[in-house]
């Protein structure tokens, strides 16, 4: 089967949709950062963006495409995570009926919110069951849509509107990290850079403990891993998707891990140099970028935060430690 | 003597002394607090300025209004906060040399702040020792230039640009709530807001603690008290100056207060729904619109979040006792 990869113009019929109802991100820059890493960094806030994430972005766009019938039988989503509030936010803006499924020892903080949203959450044991075969269940029974996390051309294009809106504010860039999980937003970051900056160096990175996707890139084929330990949970992926592989080995230079203690030490330096509550899935960027520093001297650098969603009892142990 | 108070054409003259050194700080909003207010917030934040606060707008425009011999014999501030940081940066911008009149006992890493601007560090004994008088000394001595933290008609004008870009971004509001110390920033907010938003309401927010701005403001005089017990430390000011107190009691509709309990659960807001480190005192704002909800059910209020410094393993401490 060959698969129609999204494009460059998706995007920008995914931003043209997001008009008005996603936040158009500040890009903040850090004098101190600049100073430490010897270039000019241009850091795009997507903690600041709607549910805390890019999330809303991919989501938005993707519902945003349904049609007559599609929205009337509604959405289904599986997520623990930012996805599952991105899809119950967008289906409530659009009045698309929303059904989540999230597991049982999900915080009940989370599946609060989720319902916050209007949508229906449908709880299942991570241990039995399987997620997915009940997305699948319950879209055949009901006609419900699903919309996956990542591997999703509609999702693809929208996340890819947060690295257009950043090029577009500072013109083009010689290097753009961009957090890798299970590729949605570094493969739309990859469409737009490639469109809007083609001499940009275009980086993903990943957790260490769960290099998936740096080994898929350099063997040229999707491998699949257990789910990695990392504090980066928004990149605990097992594998890329058709789409996002696609796209990242086209169009991306290279991919890098980096430790959970970097990305610990980033979070602190967001908070304290930069007033920024980033989650630490939305640090492996700076890490990496502080890591290959050597490089990048004198260098006009993008950094995408993706998120900020983390735990304040957590959080607050993680800034304690170092602090 | 009768002073002439700085007006809303000393503040357009600040901007654009400003511009392209301070940043152009975002407008955020929140679905959360919109929801749980009842009305359209719109938060100006100065956490995100250059030094972490808004006090570089106030520093930088004084200093740039320097002639040449005050350039070349420099500027004495004294200050333990953000006024520091401000006004070491600034003269380092503007190459202008700076004498930083610091207490012996303040973290090692503000004297180590204040040093990397470039400034040369003068230590007092704050028990035993007037940092006024050692101000004045170095002043006439060398012949520095003195910039008060707050009561200069150039500071004020200063700090009076981030309610300009408020307004010139958000158009008219109803309400606007400014967190309120020596009252620079109330002074200059309200400036910007009787020019471009005559109807809104100016509120000024103090701590519960040290309430020496609601006492002048409701008496007609200025009440000088002790150094209140607050956390709000960018607010523990002992008296509003002259011209500050005479641009508050024009143009201020009134001065409120507000707990550090409540200051403590906004800073928890502002970390786990908008992803931004807040300090205490720049909090006060919230905390205030907060507390007066029902008199703002549908109106649009900006909220100035005045800066984001405090040190990390108390904000952990105060994020962990609430999570």
């Amino acid at each position: 089967m060959t698969l129609t990869l999204p494009t460059y113009a998706d995007v920008c019929a995914a931003a043209e949709r997001l008009e008005g109802h996603a936040h158009r991100t500040p890009v903040l820059s850090s004098r101190t950062a600049d100073r430490e890493l010897g270039a000019q960094l241009f850091f795009k806030c997507e903690n600041l963006q709607r549910v805390g994430a890019f999330k809303f972005r991919g989501a938005f766009n993707a519902l945003a495409r349904f049609d007559a019938r599609q929205r009337a039988a509604g959405v289904v989503a599986y997520s623990s995570g930012n996805h599952a509030q991105a899809v119950a936010l967008s289906a409530s803006l659009l009045g698309i009926p929303a059904t989540i499924v999230m597991p049982q020892d999900a915080p009940a903080s989370k599946v609060a919110a989720t319902r916050g949203y209007g949508a229906t959450v449908v709880l299942y044991d991570r241990y039995t069951e399987d997620r997915e075969q009940i997305g699948r269940e319950l879209a055949q029974r009901h006609g419900l849509t699903l919309i996956p996390p990542y591997d999703h051309p509609d999702v693809i294009a929208g996340q890819g509107t947060a690295v257009k809106e950043l090029l577009e504010d500072t013109g083009p860039l010689d290097a753009l990290f961009v957090c890798l999980g299970g590729g949605g937003l570094l493969s739309g970051s990859a469409l737009a850079a490639r469109a809007l900056a083609p001499g940009c160096k275009v980086y993903g990175v990943e957790p260490e403990a769960g290099n998936d996707g740096q080994q898929s890139f350099r063997s040229g084929a999707i491998v699949h891993i257990d789910t990695p330990q990392t504090i980066a949970d928004g990149a605990q992926t097992q594998h890329l998707g058709q789409y996002t592989f696609g796209i990242i080995r086209r169009d991306v230079d290279d991919v890098l891990t980096v430790s959970d203690a970097a990305l610990v030490e980033e979070m602190r330096f967001f908070a304290a140099r930069m007033k920024l509550v980033v989650e630490p899935t939305g640090c492996l960027g700076l890490a990496a970028a502080r890591a290959m520093k050597d490089q990048l001297q004198g260098k006009r650098v993008g950094v995408l935060i993706s998120g900020g969603n983390v735990d304040m009892a957590r959080y607050a142990a993680l800034l304690a430690k170092g602090a």
